[in-house]
């Protein structure tokens, strides 16, 4: 945040900023949501929806489930959320009492932690290594199950590492969970944005697995505020309740537009192909102009490069990169309190123009250093 | 809710059915908000927006509040919020510890006890009284200080009952919560709706008090999910986190639909003028049919009636009133357990013609009864 307000400072001044500490798109939500809107302008009321939200649009999340990745959840069980944040809040609220920790893989997402303190309850950090590509392993989760824990939260693609687990691997995870009776909510809300193989479903491996996706990335959304939860049909009661009374329903000309952003996947896969050739461009110019340590993301718009050669304070480093160049990069310490110090995010979820300037500047100036 | 599925089941099942049992305007957002929306749709990414709001719709709630009460709060205190709903889950988690209880007045809202209950807090009901316009009276809040809450949440006008509290009866509540060191959330998302003399803000006569407020009703836009908090300065930073964390922000259509919604202000209160018809056709016509222990409400779109002299069970008489003549109204229960068992609650947000219509269908019916 503070790289963010400090680069939105200097761009005001007149800088010319690179923002790769954002984490979205530079792009509006596809055409076809946007005209479902204008439609909608004049022919809805936009009243309340149902909590679960509006019955068409859960109906055509499962069957975009069941193309994708060949699981038939039905509509029952899709709750429509006011983004995936949302979700979070609804899915920890129903499977934890006040006290409860959790199991959260760091680094990770920030706000994780954040909600389940807000709401009463204790953050259980898990130490992963970037030669696990970032990922719990199987005795991470035994010893999780051991303290007591109520569940595992993995993100595959994960923010800020781009990193994935899949396959066999994704399975014994979701089995061990399973045999040690933990939840395991699984954020899912970069699927759709993976460059060497399909991310793959935690419910392909469990029926009582939570997941947790939005519109806000792949489908280029995020100011809308709205995504979904697959839960398992026990669950589906004591959440429809929670979010009545939490939040009545999500925002309804969201839905609406929801609803029109699966008419628009040429235009999403034509966005997503930018991001690859982004990605493309950065592994091949970062590591010569002394970037070296960073890990092949395999989904998301980030890069999480180890920069331990380079600096012992990676927000001095990410400071000094804004201030020098212009190029606006977020801290690891902001997703792994510890270790971040020597880790720095990069998105490239900005254009390809940019990435090729962003390059050019970090190689001139590192040789400076 | 029972009524309500009930209601629509047998309203696509061909019935003709009257909602007076709805919580919300017929009428889409003003024109001139569906106009932004639409001019938004070509001109803006509508990304994330910060935590705390579009600065320029914080600013516009700030000039409308002046201009509408003679209170100047500033942009600073005002926090845009996913709706009035999204508004209680921050003011309760920024003022509340684990286990605190919280002052609620009897019938009311009952999502404040469903939110507290959600949150890990305590409801504390405070029983009201016609008599007394269903408001608290200083004798209840200083019962409720000595109780050790944490704090008394005031809706005026109230729902279900449309009543009030204002002049020297709003100041000496706002004075005692003060006095008990107890914060005061008040609930002015009915504020712009009254029909005999103007609401006034807590903020008149308190420094400290938490507003609550919202585009749903007022403003036609409750499918739209945006709303707003008044805050203590002190408090302002806490209530950022905590909205940053929870909700990333609110949906930027709707901030920008709301910003428009200020231009369509003829519009509102052409809508409002046809509550003011339908409430006094009800208040004509429903006593002399039957209806007779009915408090002319002062704002909302709600009538409150006690039906003691029809029935001891507001359940079933609002089921047999759906079924025998397809009028849908809400039982008391909803806001009141115990006592609501006499009342029931009458929605004029309607058609005009539909509210004559139901007071002729009740009138015929009750002579049946
Ligand atoms: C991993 C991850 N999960 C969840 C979210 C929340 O997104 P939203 O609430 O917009 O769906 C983000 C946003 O950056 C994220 O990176
Ligand atoms: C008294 C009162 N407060 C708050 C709300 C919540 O409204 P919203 O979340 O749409 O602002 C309602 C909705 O019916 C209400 O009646």
């Amino acid at each position: 945040m503070d790289v963010m307000r400090e680069a939105n400072r200097r761009e005001v001044a007149g800088e010319d900023i690179i923002h790769m500490e954002v984490g979205q798109p530079a792009t509006p939500a596809p055409r076809a949501a946007r005209e479902r809107v204008v439609q909608a302008m004049a022919e809805h009321n936009l009243g309340y929806t149902l909590s679960l939200g509006l019955p068409e649009l859960r109906e055509r999340i499962a069957a975009y489930l069941e193309a994708r990745y060949g699981v038939d959840v039905g509509p029952e069980r899709i709750v429509v959320t006011a983004g995936s944040s949302a979700g979070f809040v609804l899915a920890f609220l129903a499977v934890l009492d006040h006290g409860d920790s959790f199991g959260l893989p760091s680094p990770g997402y920030p706000c994780y932690r954040q909600i389940l303190k807000a709401l009463g309850f204790r953050p259980h950090l898990i130490e992963t290594s970037g030669a696990g590509r970032w990922m719990p392993t199987v005795a991470d989760v035994e010893a999780l199950g051991a303290s007591g824990a109520a569940g595992l939260l993995l993100a595959s693609p994960n923010n800020p590492t781009g990193t994935m687990t899949r396959g066999a691997r994704l399975k014994e995870l979701a089995k061990t969970c399973a045999r040690q009776g933990l939840w395991l909510i699984s954020d899912e809300i970069y699927h759709g944005l993976e460059y060497e193989a399909a991310a793959e479903t935690a419910l392909a491996y469990s029926d009582s697995a939570i997941v947790v996706n939005s519109f806000s990335k792949y489908f280029s959304m995020t100011g809308w505020r709205v995504g979904w939860l697959v839960v398992p049909e026990a669950l589906t009661r004591t959440i429809e309740r929670l979010a009545q009374n939490l939040y009545i329903a999500p925002p309804t000309v969201s839905q609406v537009a929801a609803l029109g952003a699966f008419d628009g996947i040429d235009e999403l896969e034509e966005i997503k192909s930018r991001y690859a050739r982004n990605r493309s461009l950065l592994l091949n110019e970062l590591p010569p102009a002394g970037l070296s340590n960073v890990l092949p993301a395999d989904g998301a718009f980030y890069l999480y490069a180890d920069v331990r050669d380079l600096t012992d304070d990676s927000a001095a480093f990410a400071q000094a990169m804004l201030r020098e160049i212009g190029v606006a990069t977020t801290p690891g310490m902001d997703f792994d309190p510890e270790r971040g110090r020597s880790y720095l995010r990069l998105s490239y979820a900005g254009a390809e123009r940019e990435m090729r300037e962003a390059a050019r500047r970090i190689a001139a100036w590192l040789k400076t250093r």
